[in-house]
């Protein structure tokens, strides 16, 4: 019995966290370790369920894993690089398609049903969710060439948030496979996290949450104490400027400033190696990571 | 750290008990110990609040716990009694209504909100929520007459529920004061039990739970090792019968099959004098009452 | 036959009155002697019923009337009085709300039904409807302090008008005691005209009529046939200046200006005296009151 | 004053009429001398409107008047009579319909908007209101032949009421002339009072109520003091085999049993001659005509 | 089934046609030749109807075709005539409106359920849908007379487009007779493209189509080969200025040109003695007649 | 013009089939050659948009086409067979759902947003829309064992239509990859003629159409001249008794007499090699294959 108000308790003290999110959008980037780990996939996955169930809107973009390699090496289907980018060519993007929308999308829908919770897996083909166009990358080397051509990888041109409003309206939680079209015929490959941000945008989320395998944004690169728990956006470019957020946080941490200013209440970077680190964020005081916000 | 992974836990371990009753009616009849323990009394509204939150729809009636005898006393109101039975005059159906309506049911209500929820009070009156007649008491000692003039004691004629799926839609809790009107301008005091019955069965509940002083239904009197933790309606009839279940307890347990056999769920007869009770009886496995069921 | 027809000719005179009113909200504040007389009492209420059943919402806000007194009295709680004005201590509070809430409330809403309407009574806790806190009440005498502390009387901060027009919706008359709370716990009675304005205000009302033991604003005090019958917000600003209006008339006729200017259509000072005048201002030309627009 | 208090006791007087005509359906047949009198339409007009914005829904089928005979005698178009039955033949059918609902029907929807209310004319041509045939008449006399052929005079086949509803539901009056379709472009004149009689059984109104030139059925003809107040199914059947009920009462009362046997709750023959019959039916006690009911 | 396979490759072409239109509002003016040949009649209707199950909703204003001046010449009504132009005396006002609304309006509506359409007739009278005054019509001569009595003749003041969203909203293809109201129980008969044009801006219409008897505006009188086919409102002006638009088909220019500025998509004005020229017109790349468009 | 006017007659000479199919929903078997030739690939998406915009309901369910042999090859994974039955381990399983989902079902939807139209592509694992178990299949040789252990075939337990009609309401053309879901993490590979048959009864359709690489059901094998063009239930069931339907058709057509007596309409086989054979089909006259209905 002992046991039991003990729960009881823990119960009453989400209480005010429950409260606090009711009816809002959440948009989670779902990656890296979590993906891998059976463990972690099943906190996630539960963590989604329960959100549901307690009032909150999560939609869900993922990435693509350890599968996309796996079948590649399988199919003998090399990458090229050029100037250390990788190109998708279109045997590329035939294999990261079917992986990401035919495999994971299906496998994390699959998993929340069996978890309690109704799913409805989405590419961006789907009912013109995610409009793209061939990205220009940058060449970052001084080899003559402005831009490189790297195949089939998309930048977006615009999300059409209707059929993530029909499905979160009847109660379905949205897991959306970062692929766009550009409404020809054609489509790309796109970057999970630029999916999830402007998403986030869309719906005019409350919480943008990216789960890393970082503990979030480190004020010392490997010094995993010099957690960065909480900044505003002008924090945040003054330690990008400054030259304390390096390499391949930057990206994230722009994309997140961005996200913030056109609208959405707060982004997080946590780290997803921790087992629960959503529910964590949202219904605990727990410090799991990094809190970005406007002021 | 270690103590919100903890938490995390309680609230998966919660899921399956969430999933079970989402969308679920649960009446509930709030009375005894825990209308006057401070303690018993927050832990009861937020176990409302929550249940709400993790959408449930609680409805409540509650008594008047010793706030009605306190008043009476106060005006030096004298109550009689015919062969042992209380006989509610015009003074002290008065003070009844005042302290019921006007006092204790605003309370709850004024509690709910604190506690971040959203309830409205109602009486009997309201809407036409209930419509009541004098009850006819049989006189239970052999003087020659056979009922007794209990005064404005009543019982119930008629459940008008619209006002509370009125409510309820529009995410209100709806607290329920028992008395009843006969349409004419009269009304009455009725017992909150069979106002809670009536409830229960007129919203095709999916649960009755009844707040009590006891641990539940005892098998041996004043023996709180012999519990009843779970019955069919088959079998309470039999207890009843066979004199094992005795005394007060016996209106409650026919009350309780009455309900079960117009359609609701199951009725639960639970030990309100545990903190959370309510939230151990719905998100556990803990056994804190008697279950009565159809089978 | 004669008798019939008559009737009929009645009731087609008053069709241009209902067309005119037919869909607005009326809001009434209720009080004064057509609170203690039982003819009074029945036509009010039979003017309430019609007008819903005409196409009008009327919203009705009453005062305790003289019960509150008797309850205080028999209660043997004496009131402090500071600088003349009376303190409401907790005691009195106590007896304040379970008279206002528990009895008249519920008295008007068992006369509405057994009038043929349906209503719901109201406090100002029900649904967060009145938002209140410890009014600041200036220091009539030159006693040296600015600010006297005359207990749990309130003053309004915010009207949630949800819970009125979700009654309205589904034709239900919303019966509403002025008593308000903070929103942790504690509560407190407010000035009944008060409410009624404020409610107004919030519900955009079409007229607010207030129902008073006079004939209206007189401009001589105590000649009754000094009354003014109409007036402007500037003129009525005028009188008030000059001296014309004096005494317990200045502060609704100021509310009622702040009513008017907030949105309020019209504001009307009736006499409640008279049998019937709700329907006597409504839906014929008989001057019974004051009315007081915009321009 | 004192004429001002009369009339709001009238007005509360009529209220327990408007509480049990609320949201009920009225069909009323206007024809006969009411369509003639200047001062009998108004007082229709005004009764039609009056009982809309008291919260009922009359819904009118009028006939033609003595509009029509002008027209065809002004177009110098003769009448055919085979055995005493005027044919339609189709000039004839070109000017009724012209003037039905050109004319007739215009000049009512006029009339209710110029009385403050809302109204949409209709034909029973539009939206497929009311499908008709051929109709077969008997031939009455004993030529040899069983069926005369009476040219464009129509028998209903269905009523498809959806386009009533749709009007209803918007608060507007629908005035229906009596012209049917066959759906293939072929049309008919139909009898008023048979409109009225199909129209009120595919509504299932609550009333059906026919303007006559008579005070209602006569038990002696001619003499205006037998007037049958109310009957029964079973003793209007009894009356009109014991030839108690003759020649075009007979139609009349044989369709008025028709009709309340399909649904209709009951059906008023009353006397249109007299202003405001229908207010007085409505909202009094007066009695003008004869009431059928199912017992 | 060479045929059936060319018959879907029409179907297939329509298609990109059939998106552009998919839920636009179209409204048509329907009149002069192609009210009169049973042929173009039929086609017209057929037009309406297809365009209505492809999604389009299409709103139909019509003339008076020759059955006016048919009706009149029976009635023996002469028209008067001041300074050339036609006076409406009340006699000729009731012609008008009798063949209007209860011929010419009916017959549209019967053509359009037998092609397996659901349409409803409307005057302006019904549901307030036009609100019209005498016209004040400018004397074109120098007589002394500013302006002229041409009786009867209305100019519109008000469309309340209620009843035909309403309409439109059941799927119903509204048909409407160019007769209007003052409100006070005196009508109008109305310019039938006036009509046209001030509905297709109430609904803010994608198109408005007039139906005439000439291929479009020309540019040279007489000369067919002369269509202009399209022009901007800025092009326009200039033609009419420059006196290349000439006659009769100033007024509708004008009208254009207003339309378009009041937010009306394009107006088309085509050649109605062509069959079928509305499918032409929005269902192929045919030529049919002038496009005026904003720019 | 001449041209232009032509087609105008195809598209009314369509309007009584776009009539009749006016909001009915139809599914279609999209598989074979039509699947292969980009010809027929862009007639079958041009037909279902074209359905959508006259107002149909179509629901695909396609099969995989030549993809999932190719990628199979490509992956080195080779079928065993049992008895001569494929067996679907779960390496090829993996394999059959990444094309059927990944690729086959996201390239429909692109291609029907192409044409522009509004697609969602869903396995039977999103929103549980096909439940499925482990299909037992007879052993057809007499070796001793009853069932042959196939691996992942599934047969269907239960079609849970919600996401079809949300979808469907919203105008979104639903299309089904033939994957099933046990609930417990477990999918199948299912027959896309079995779950479009299953899909048809769930949503009541009207029509289930079923594209072939036949002309239709043929009386004498190889004989394409021997069609049956239509037959009732009970003719099928003696054809397959007598041994006329024989072989691979046996299963068609009895899966298409279940759908029938299960409620859907009627069931065409049609010969998908034809283009645009479901156009011809549903708004021709022209015989494209059998149809089987009731009676």
């Amino acid at each position: 019995m002992e046991k039991y108000l003990e729960k009881t308790k823990v119960l009453i003290e989400a209480l005010p966290y429950i409260k606090k999110f009711y009816g809002k959008t959440i948009v989670i980037k779902y990656g890296g370790h979590a993906m891998v780990s059976e463990e972690l996939k099943e906190a996630v996955i539960n963590d989604l369920v329960l959100m549901k169930f307690v009032g909150i809107n999560p939609v869900i973009i993922h990435g693509g894993g350890p599968e996309i390699s796996r079948m590649l090496k399988k199919l003998n289907i090399k990458s090229n690089f050029i100037n250390g980018l990788r190109v998708t060519d279109e045997a590329t993007l035939e294999v990261v398609e079917m992986v990401l929308v035919g495999k994971v999308n299906k496998e994390i829908v699959n998993l929340i049903e069996k978890a309690g919770g109704k799913a409805v897996g989405l590419s961006g083909k789907d009912a013109g969710l995610i409009k793209a166009q061939k990205k220009l990358a940058k060449n970052p080397e001084p080899t003559g060439e402005e831009y490189l051509d790297l195949g089939y990888v998309g930048e977006i041109t615009r999300i059409n948030p209707e059929i993530l409003l029909t499905l979160m309206e009847k109660d379905y939680i949205p897991v959306v496979a970062p692929v766009g079209s550009n409404g020809n015929g054609e489509f790309y490959n796109i970057n999970a996290d630029e999916v999830a941000s402007e998403i986030a945008v869309a719906l005019k989320a409350d919480k943008l949450i990216i789960l890393t395998d970082t503990p979030g944004i480190l004020l010392k690169e490997d010094d995993e104490n010099s957690l960065l728990s909480k900044a505003s956006v002008a924090e945040i470019r003054q330690l990008i400027e400054s030259g304390v957020i390096q390499g391949g946080m930057i990206p994230k941490a722009e994309s997140a400033v961005q996200a913030i200013l056109r609208g959405v209440g707060s982004v997080h970077i946590i780290d997803g190696r921790i087992a629960h680190s959503l529910l964590l964020e949202i219904f605990t005081d727990a410090g799991v990571g990094s809190m970005l916000t406007a002021f």
